[in-house]
């Protein structure tokens, strides 16, 4: 083992303690915000059956998915989103789980993606979704829950756009585009804010449209507009940031219904941090024939089970946390008891021991050594306050607390610490 | 894709949302205790390079290992541990690293095993480490840190065993046997539990120990002794429930120092199910030279860095709970709020919002069906109360709220329903 190979695969990343823990925390907010809502987690594995994945992602998919043979040669595929393998559940268990099925998954999937366009081939995705309801109610339900999510982790100012795919297709129907390339249409549409409104008439005119074709479509994409129904859940959830946009269009094909985004006025670079919106017609893939219990209303819904849904770019969130400076230091350990004189050792433990009782993060420095060496080791876990006991202190049953942010010092009597660092 | 295929891998487990939901909150709770130590997160790639892997684990590893050529053409591994990846980051990253590093990881790990034996092939591990500290206090502190976090999960009764693996050597030494066949004799008495004395003594004699040896071995596994360092600092972490175990040996050869064993005398047929000891001769397998910062205090260490850790066996842990009863059913939703006339929606998702902003999980049946149907859904989440307002109790602005566990109900004014349902 040279040293050169000692590193992570291109596109992996380790976390180390500072990072991790920032993650732990931002997932650990959102887990709360979405059991609140009534979401529940689900595991599924890291390896599935390949022919469960194949055919679901296109051929771009196809190329990224990492598949090998296990040792008994079997195909087998690492998890590529946590959309199929919810599809695969939910035909897998259908009489097992309670419907209209609220799940929430927070886990890693794996893409062999160019890493030189910033991408890593290992990352988290973050998802919340009600599988078998119809209900506009849902939709309101998943976009609030994510707003609350996002607001937990401190985030003032957050917009969410929101469009329909129905009504973007009635729309380009009334503008005389034939169904055949309402999908191109939509790409064109959806890079109105890379490319503006000149590049988008532009590519539209590229697809062969004529003027008055170009005019309809603009002159939609640009119209105000409501959706009473979806507005009126949105209001009753408390959620009143949201804005209606005739050019949000989103990139996947499979959207029915609404389509969403978050995106942050104070951290515009990072585009949209979430996104997501009803998809009639993916869940039932695995399921074959539709099982008659689930409610369609009318509805023309192809595959029989209705979802909507919405996913946080994890990695795009914390970026913007930090930009932000909305990731907090202080979650890592509250306080550095120093090691100054083996002989104070049971007292410095007994210290320890009272501050963890009363629930503070404390860590012990197990060497007694030179004080400058152990608030280094402080600083470098991000520590904020060191205990510091000399024999001196030690006489007076006294302790200083010294505050590694401002390097300020107090004394105080060893009973009081507890209660002093838990107000600090 | 036939129904038949529909399936996980073999070894593999999905884990559906009242599991689920139950390990994410044991994870936690663990977490919250390593944190109060002191202990902070260390997140590693799923995939490491073969090679990083490779010659860690002897043959049976090896055959056991998930490994596959990605799509560039490189030899990969899935994790097998998460003790080689972290003597991978403390080489790695040893000028950024807090040293001592005191780190905890939860996560998967991936191995080929024979499923018949009950065995996972995709499991979670729960490690707990000090690297870069031969203090037994670092032995005493991970000790009381693993018996915090079984505490914190509701155990009661715990026995925590411990031995010396220096100290079974010297005892051998003294005993006649050659250190040859140390681990051979450390393997016998490491059975005394499930072969019993005359197994043990059996064994040992089938390995070529005369009546003496025999003797003087079964002799010093049976005696009374002490560690009073470790123990001293034991209690001064407040552990007291140890004992000192002489046929306490534990399987794997890499122990240097302490070894010790959670068992739980309430459900003694899940065995130990946490384990660990001190190991200074593993962690520096990627550091040639060895760091000079390192202390050492003339003891002797191969390899240059000492490290002591536990592991909490998640699947057994898991069992042990529901064994013991535990497992908590009132960890998902507390309430469901039924939806029973159309025309009430607005006012039922009022009261959704309010209980949700009072921290309560709320869930919201989005149809207005009947009453039965709900009811079975809240069931099948195992939501404790269903919140019931019908056209009579809302022209009163009240509420009825029943008990899924008893069916009983009671009614009271909506404006109470926060403050009713967070005493409940």
């Amino acid at each position: 083992m040279t040293k050169k190979n000692l590193q992570t695969l291109k596109g992996f990343r380790d976390f180390l303690p500072e990072k991790a823990l920032q993650r732990e925390e931002v997932f650990q907010k959102i887990r709360t915000v979405f059991q609140k809502y009534g979401f529940l987690p689900l595991e599924t594995p890291v390896l599935e059956y390949k022919e469960i994945l194949t055919g679901k992602y296109g051929d771009e998919g196809e190329k990224l998915m990492y598949t090998f043979k296990d040792r008994g040669e079997r195909d087998v595929a690492m998890r590529y989103d946590l959309t199929v393998p919810l599809a695969r559940v939910v035909a897998q268990y259908q009489n097992d789980l309670a419907m209209p099925f609220k799940r929430y998954q927070i886990a890693p999937v794996w893409r062999a993606d160019n890493t030189q366009k910033g991408r890593y081939r290992e990352f988290y995705q973050c998802d919340v979704d009600v599988v078998g309801s119809d209900s506009i109610m849902a939709d309101a339900e998943v976009i609030a829950c994510i707003n609350e999510a996002l607001k937990s982790l401190g985030i003032e100012d957050i917009v969410i756009r929101i469009n329909n795919r129905k009504l973007l297709n009635e729309k380009m129907f009334k503008a005389g585009i034939s169904p055949k390339i309402f999908n191109g249409t939509l790409t064109s549409i959806d890079k109105w804010d890379k490319i503006g409104r000149d590049g988008v008439e532009k590519e539209l005119s590229e697809q062969g449209m004529d003027k008055l074709q170009r005019y309809k479509i603009l002159e939609f994409t640009e119209a105000d507009f409501e959706i009473p129904e979806l507005e009126n859940y949105l209001r009753n959830f408390g959620v009143t940031n949201y804005q209606m946009v005739g050019n949000l269009a989103r990139g996947l094909n499979y959207y029915t219904g609404t389509i969403f985004e978050f995106v942050l006025p104070d951290a515009p670079q990072y585009g949209s941090i979430a996104g997501g919106g009803r998809y009639d017609e993916l869940i039932g893939m695995f399921m074959t024939p539709l099982p008659q219990s689930l409610p369609t209303r009318g509805r023309e819904v192809k595959s029989g089970i209705p979802a909507v849904g919405g996913s946080i770019g994890i990695d795009r969130l914390l970026s913007a946390l930090e930009e932000l400076e909305l990731i907090k230091y202080d979650l890592v350990s509250d306080v550095l008891v120093c090691n100054l004189d083996e002989a104070l050792e049971g007292k410095y433990l007994e210290i320890v021991r009272n501050l963890r009782d009363a629930g503070i993060k404390t860590d012990f420095y197990y060497e007694s050594s030179k004080l400058e060496k152990q608030l280094k080791y402080a600083d470098k876990k991000n520590i904020n306050w060191a205990v510091i006991v000399g024999s001196n202190e030690a006489k007076k049953s006294e302790a200083a607390i010294k505050s590694l942010a401002t390097g300020k010092q107090k004394t105080v009597k060893q009973k009081d610490l507890v209660q002093t660092l838990k107000v600090a």
